[in-house]
């Protein structure tokens, strides 16, 4: 084993054991920084326009953070070298946050037990000390492989509205974009994807798109290894159930919901219906962008989707929201007190009442911020209950929805949504740290099952 | 000890423990029922009106449960003998519910073990085997006395305004009403207490009144013991605590949002609106009564009231909510997570972690009933989020305020509000039955803390 691979991970491990919260803090705020500078350049604007500091760092925060908000048009606002500007920082925070999401998750944790550590060897099949080079190296390899194909198959649609040039520079972007699960786009319009609503293949494609951005690299890395493992590590199963129940879930009460509103889906025929559902069902969680104007859905419908935005996407993705692992983790924990059960087991897993503990601490610190959040929207905005909720939510998870509230906010209300974007973005992880697992008892029953929360 | 109270004791105890969910069920619906056939007569009701079916259901629901939800209104709808209805039906529930409760959070559960009964035996410094018939009486004891001195002081302060009989007849009505935190008045136009409004006697006796009732007998008990122990149980300083944190917070953040609100506290000198501040602050918890008109707050307010709402009254009460305990378990267990401790620690106690599940369970079986009748009632009814979530919400806590939704429901809209009203009663506690708490194992760091959960 080379001796600089040691030392390098020694020192990244002592620099980032010093103080995690600071430095990922510090890290995003010199990251937003430095998009406030380059966004505020005139070229980095369209003739005519005029960004002003409060939206310039809105605008920055809502791409290093991949949350999608916009209070400008990105597409009409925005010239070329802006909206490069803006692919950078959802490129820098979006797999910046994915690789240290899940470096903490694996390596970094305070309390690290053996047992854990020799699990996460056996499952990145990579020896501990090298395993962070590796894994970073792994981790980026991955995430461009995917935004390569991402872009391509998008050009290849794009090719056929738009010349070879936009079509790759759109392809691009929208790749990049999409994976991230930032929900920027440059149609322009605040219209998102609408251009798109009946087209099979930028559905699908964006929906996979998601799906592989926001379900984690834990879980990545678990289906590549699986032809050869023939199994899954519990992790992995429960982001998979979870993420497959929310979406066949999701979209099917969107159906049912939208089915006859003549603003959203009663216009279209089934198959079209059926996929504007299964987006909207995936979007929230949290990809950000949508083909109907959800200002137009029924509240039910609305309220689901701040449901589904809350709930979030996987550890180890560039996803926000207390994330499906916690979801699962206080649902089978209902479930087994309900039936009376003393252990709460997952996949035949036993789940030590440390996991638990944190799924109720990442539940109830986010449902906290984001009442509190809501509450001083409610008083800074003059906007129905459940456009504001609407929007504290879709902040706070980073999913990049809206009702329409964003363009609209006044300067109190954007300065509370950029501090509740930076928060959600880094309030799940910092908190994490504080609170490592520890080596469970040996008092086995069911072997204990491993899972990462958050 | 006598022979009969022996086989008394046995026999309840077999009969409760049978089937306790269903013999609960059963019960209700059956005061429920014979609250209806009541209602119905023609002599409950004042000329000229009349009372659909599924508004008898919806009265007798309410009522029994304890609510204070109302299609029609009390004052002017009913005549004296449907008064006298619906307070026995107030009486028979929320009396019931809380000797219930009590005895259930006491007696009836299962796996209790010995030093849990000890512990009780002592706080309640009473035979375990004589105990279920005396604790039945003490709480009756406890309830009927502060039902007798409420009406009283009612009574005095309505001889100002009416004639000694109608004063008798509505000092009564409230006194118990509002002990049991029913919700119901007599006032008429929906207005409940805002006659009342600028009154400190029965703002002060009606802040006091719902205290006593949503505290919980055991609270009571401990605190009637409390010059005698010179010293009060876990749960009874966890209860304290959080209710009047909860009091003084919510009466706050009340008088802030609306201080400048001119349908509301507005027009008030400054000691009125402390006045309406601190009712409003400790009715959703779970009163019901209001001297302001809840619709016209700012949806903040009425955010925060939603919030008090879902924490509701203490468990064995008359009132409804996930519980002040619960709250407290679910708070203090996010604390000692971010703070890395290994053990949840309230008062120098530690809390097992079957208590920490029953408050996960409980917040989050609330939660998921909350969010799908919020949904199903937004399909239902044509009015805003708010108004939803604030009807659904306090049908499900027995709070009973409402933005002015229930006379306008629709029949659907009734029937899901009936069944959410008596979910929201029986819910916690069936669930609890089935969550007996278990003997925790002796591994000591602090002493093992008993509290009730829900
Ligand atoms: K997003
Ligand atoms: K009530």
């Amino acid at each position: 084993m080379p001796d600089e691979v040691n030392v390098l991970y020694i020192k990244a491990k002592s620099w980032l054991n010093a103080s995690p919260p600071r430095t990922l803090t510090i890290g995003f705020a010199l990251i937003i920084a430095a998009g406030v500078l380059l966004l505020k350049l005139p070229i980095s604007v369209r003739e005519g326009h005029d960004l002003s500091w409060l939206d310039a760092v809105f605008t920055a925060a809502s791409a290093t953070c991949v949350t999608g908000l916009v209070v400008v048009d990105t597409g009409t606002f925005f010239s070329t070298f802006g909206h490069w500007v803006i692919l950078a920082l959802i490129q820098v925070g979006g797999l910046g946050f994915m690789t240290m999401s899940t470096m903490f998750a694996f390596f970094m944790r305070r309390r690290l037990s053996l047992k854990e550590r020799l699990i996460l060897q056996e499952a990145l099949n990579q020896d501990s000390l090298q395993g962070i080079v590796k894994l970073v190296r792994k981790v980026i390899f991955y995430a461009l492989t995917i935004e390569a194909a991402g872009s391509l198959l998008y050009t290849l649609r794009f090719l056929f509205d738009m010349n070879a040039g936009k079509a790759i520079y759109y392809g691009i972007f929208h790749g990049v974009s999409i994976f991230n699960n930032a929900g920027f786009d440059l149609f322009g319009d605040y219209r998102s994807l609408s251009d798109y609503l009946s087209d099979p293949f930028v559905n699908l494609l964006s929906i996979v798109l998601i799906f592989l951005g926001s379900v984690g690299f834990i879980v990545l890395a678990d289906l590549v290894e699986y032809p050869k493992r023939r199994r899954l590590m519990l992790h992995s199963k429960v982001v998979l159930t979870v993420t497959a129940f929310l979406f066949i879930a999701g979209a099917v009460l969107i159906l049912i919901c939208e089915y006859t509103n003549e603003n959203t889906l009663d216009p279209l025929n089934f198959g079209d219906k059926f996929l504007a559902s299964m987006l909207h069902s995936i979007s929230p969680r949290s990809g950000g962008v949508s083909t109907v104007d959800v200002s137009s859905m029924r509240q039910a419908t609305q309220f689901l989707i701040v449901g589904l935005m809350f709930v979030g996407a996987s550890p180890g993705s560039t996803g926000g929201g207390i994330k499906t692992t916690t979801f699962a983790v206080m649902i089978v924990a209902m479930l087994a007190v309900i039936r009376g059960k003393e252990d709460i087991v997952l996949f035949r897993s036993r789940l030590e009442k440390d996991k638990v503990y944190k799924a109720i601490t990442v539940t109830i610190y986010s449902l906290a911020l984001l009442i509190a959040a809501t509450m001083i929207l409610s008083v800074t905005e003059n906007h129905t209950f459940m456009t504001v909720l609407f929007e504290a939510t879709s902040a706070f998870a980073t999913a990049g929805l809206s009702m329409g509230l964003t363009p609209e906010l006044t300067d109190a209300g954007k300065a509370i949504v950029i501090v509740l974007m930076f928060i959600g973005r880094l309030g799940p992880l910092t908190l994490f740290y504080a609170a490592g697992s520890k080596p469970g008892r040996t008092l086995y029953r069911h072997p204990e099952g491993k899972i990462l929360i958050g």
